[in-house]
């Protein structure tokens, strides 16, 4: 598990608050089918600028594309725990990572780890998810990094 | 909602319909798990013939690239109803666009719209999904765009 | 169907054995959501070792890009045996190919039917699956290939 307290405590001392969540006219944030959950791909926007851009191996470097990743996996976490109702619940199913990145990267892995430590240090035990991180040739409106879920609704802790 | 008349009815409006499905050997159209009904990735292929090919930003601009999406949008459609055996019945869950892409590009979100749209023209609110638009480096048979869902089969209107 | 004998019969008369798996700390092999189970992205390890590093079309041919995928799915396989507790219970749904792609390559297909092939030679008509396969700038740790597998458990054969 992952220590006292809910999640929104442990958030709380990494000294994080999940964003509020934008519209769009066409598509949404979550659908589910079944118990599966499916969040759109979230991009690293904090206080409604893009927390980097440009292409990982060229324009931003590893830690920076790190920074991305986390922003981003929080944007998705804010997405689940208001399809779920309750940050507590929130069971993380799948992670697809998508760094935009040079030919020649090859550490696409180290990017993802940040958002998985994230999910992690927020959810404990119910942030371990299945991984799977790529290197692509770039991302809506240049960001760095995007990120995917799905996940499921847990009972209440 | 999205109108009177059936999804039938707003295809023939849209001047449309729904192409014959091929086949291959070593893969299927689509597959279900539970509810969810996972449709392979599809080409903007019409009467046999890509409606493009190249990346975009370098060979195809993004008003070719949108009605290419548009395109592989309907062939995936075409998939989910013959998947859940009426048009009317489709739930769209989730949406992958992948855009062969320069690294500058970073519209790929206006050309994951034509996509939405058209699945929103066609099956109203039942067409509203979860979505996540990346460039990729280039796809099959050098096709600018390739679009994957996941559906799902809801009761008779 | 697959002809007579198990799926580990089969297995055996290709000369393969399902590898030993890895444990990571912030990610795991497979995750479920209702009967959906998600397998990580797979890359072609063998014993160790990655089976080829490079872009295809660049620095690896489609024969050896064809090989990786063909391990990279053996890797997928036996998470998803380990997932349902009996490869012969495995039934594969959705298979995500990542080709690490020149723009100009077009033949990620090509590449992906060798991962298609070996998931029906080993599982027969169970193996067959929904199926993208797309060109990405490049993949952890150079590999030419990554692979992601949704599955679900069916009955006892």
């Amino acid at each position: 598990m992952s220590g006292p307290g809910s999640a929104a405590d442990r958030l709380r001392a990494l000294g994080l608050t999940l964003p509020e969540l934008g519209r769009d006219s066409n598509y949404v944030n979550h659908r589910a089918a079944g118990s599966a959950i499916h969040v759109s791909g979230q991009l690293p926007y904090r206080d409604g600028e893009l927390l980097g851009r440009g292409i990982v191996g060229r324009d931003v470097d590893v830690p920076a594309a790190r920074a991305c990743a986390r922003q981003a996996a929080l944007n998705a976490l804010a997405v689940a725990a208001a399809a779920v109702g309750d940050l507590d619940r929130v069971r993380i199913v799948q992670m697809l990572v998508f760094v935009a990145s040079t030919p020649e990267l090859g550490e696409q892995s180290l990017v993802a780890d940040a958002a998985s430590e994230l999910l992690v240090q927020v959810l404990g035990e119910h942030g371990r998810h299945a991984r799977t991180a790529i290197g692509v040739a770039g991302l809506p409106r240049n960001s760095p990094v995007e990120i995917q879920l799905v996940c499921t609704a847990g009972s209440a802790p």
